[in-house]
């Protein structure tokens, strides 16, 4: 694991004097809170390298635009068009992103694209209303059941997706990405520490599993568990999904490959409120929501501009950093790509274990300073 | 359908003057409330009744004896208790048991058995806490899958219960019990119309279908769906099931099969809270939480007591009443025929459609007043 250290400008000098700042406050502990670390600690580590460069009579290498986007989780239904119509205000050589974790090994990282994403909550429809599995188990179709074999059907348990098609237009990694990935240190060991689990989905390690498209189940609810449990045939089941889609996929063709599929395993596609007519016309009803969804984007990783990136973050860390040929994760940074046809390079800065999009979201002390060290060389030596 | 009418004694007088009581309410109009159906409708069936012979100034034609269990639902764990503790002063020729809903056709029934029940909680162990799923899924395993790849191993959508050996152990029809089955008058199309259902669970019809074992999945939960659903591989994920058994099936070897399948298929039975060297040594690891459960019973219908029931019952109903060999639902009445060894016929009088264990229970009217009367023509003329 890399020695804590400070960033330094060609002067030799740290960029901020961390022996006032730190004090007694010890590297590990953590800061909880809602969005501490997705994405409260890049905009705070930005204005305070800003600050730090600012206060140290310092200049900018490199002219900075600001983007702050606040509707990533929501799926930016906004920014394609902010970005569009300040396309010339906007214009840059680079975008640096700020969202995401580092790489689970506590390595600075950097990365050149991210999955795209798109959502679908399936109900499956039973009976009109519960019914006494007594008298009528056996005969009358169970939802929890129809669910969970239409799940087994559309995904394994190694993550394999087996809807028909579904990797066809999947563009393959290149020789440099593979050998980026190959470069990366192991982590996967520790992971399964951290998580409590005795195995993974598929053999290829954690970075190249996240490489290809993805169908995540986040959530099934059908009928009663626990002791709210009654002998009853739930009237439907609810399934919710975010697929993740990598480089060469589009959110229509997935949505058209995923209806093809439920199409010929025998489903209908319903209404939100089936009327008696169609569910008695149809042994297998399943409505679908999809969410509006976004492409995937992996950038070219030998280009000058990226290629002064790796250089910069290698200096400030002091050690050749991660550099991952795209996220698991994703964020809509193809629309800055489209938009600007410009390298779209990742700098993240928070620990990989910061629960977000779960309780006890945190941040890492030692990561938000590494942070804004990486962030105050970055703007103050780019070149290229 | 048949006529609605008034059970009559053998002077043919009415039991019940259904003109005083009845006014102007409609017969098809329903009481809801809990229990209105399951089973407070037989308790006050059988008072009314036996307060109509009474006032009659008849006598009944046989010794009565009255149990009234109130912990059915729980299980009943402590009927063969109060069975057995009270054997000689509850001994008797025979059993009219009051649980039950009568025929989908809404005619008369007598079963003559009922199934088993054993229920079951698995809980299958994913990352000790939610974990994102664009930096983790498709790498992590995701217990809702697993959730579903097992049901899916466990039971088709037919019903037909994939667990080796399941059906080892039950006892085949016998000619005369077929014979009754294929004697019931049909009922699928109107129940699929009622339940707003496009198929069923195989094709042998209603009551063949639940002369079999069953695998009834109550409930799933795993994450979270609809506004809930964040982009998380769930922690966990909960199956609430419960196995109508049939005769010949004993609640212990069925434990022994279900547990031994899922040795067979790689998981690992764990406790309630598994440490985390149990999670890391194990790739699948399930918790089950078991209940109780008790065996079917299914008796035979060509006893002359039984005759006598059926012949009775035929009298009251004034039609050929219905005649199944076993109900579907459970109730223990296995342990009426353990303890006492004689005939145990069930003679229930509420509507099929009685939402019981369900929101919205009912109890129609006009099965209120038809089972007062085949309660009373019982207790009067019933004699072999």
């Amino acid at each position: 694991e890399p020695v804590m250290r400070s960033g330094t400008l060609e002067s030799g000098a740290p960029v901020v004097d961390w022996k006032a700042v730190k004090g007694p406050l010890d590297p590990e502990w953590r800061l909880f809170g809602r969005a501490a670390s997705d994405d409260k600690a890049s905009i705070v580590a930005f204005l305070a390298a800003f600050d730090a460069l600012k206060a140290s009579g310092r200049k900018p290498g490199v002219n900075i635009k600001v983007v702050w986007e606040g509707e990533e989780e929501a799926g930016s239904p906004h920014l394609a068009d902010v970005l569009t119509d300040n396309k010339a205000r906007l214009q840059s050589d680079l975008w640096l992103i700020g969202d995401a974790p580092v790489h689970p090994s506590r390595r600075q990282m950097l990365y050149f694209g991210a999955r795209g994403s798109l959502t679908l909550e399936l109900t499956v429809y039973g009976p009109l209303h519960p019914l006494h599995d007594g008298h009528y188990g056996n005969w009358a179709p169970n939802p929890a059941v129809m669910a969970a074999e239409l799940i087994a059907r559309m995904r394994d348990d190694d993550g394999r997706i087996l809807i028909p098609g579904f990797y066809d237009d999947v563009t393959p990694l290149t020789a440099a990405e593979k050998a980026a990935i190959a470069a990366l240190p192991p982590v996967e060991a520790d992971l399964k520490r951290q998580f409590g689990i005795g195995r993974s989905e598929g053999s290829e390690g954690l970075t190249a599993s996240t490489m290809r498209p993805a169908l995540n189940v986040r959530g099934i609810r059908s009928g009663q568990v626990g002791a709210e449990a009654t002998n009853a045939i739930p009237s439907e089941a609810t399934i919710s999904i975010d697929f993740r889609l990598a480089p060469g996929e589009r959110p229509q063709a997935v949505r058209r490959k995923v209806e093809a599929f439920l199409a010929q395993a025998g489903w209908t596609l319903a209404d939100k409120a089936p009327d008696l007519a169609t569910r008695l016309a149809h042994p297998r009803l399943v409505g679908l929501a999809w969410g509006d969804g976004y492409p995937a984007l992996r950038t070219d990783m030998t280009t000058p501009a990226a290629q002064a990136v790796v250089a910069a973050a290698d200096k400030a860390a002091g050690y050749p950093v991660a550099v991952l040929p795209m996220m698991g994760a994703s964020v809509p940074i193809y629309l800055m790509n489209d938009v600007f046809a410009v390298p779209v390079v990742g700098l993240p800065i928070v620990n990989h274990d910061n629960n977000q999009h779960a309780p006890n979201e945190n941040m890492r002390l030692r990561n938000l300073w590494d942070g804004i060290d990486t962030y105050a060389a970055m703007m103050a030596e780019l070149s290229w």
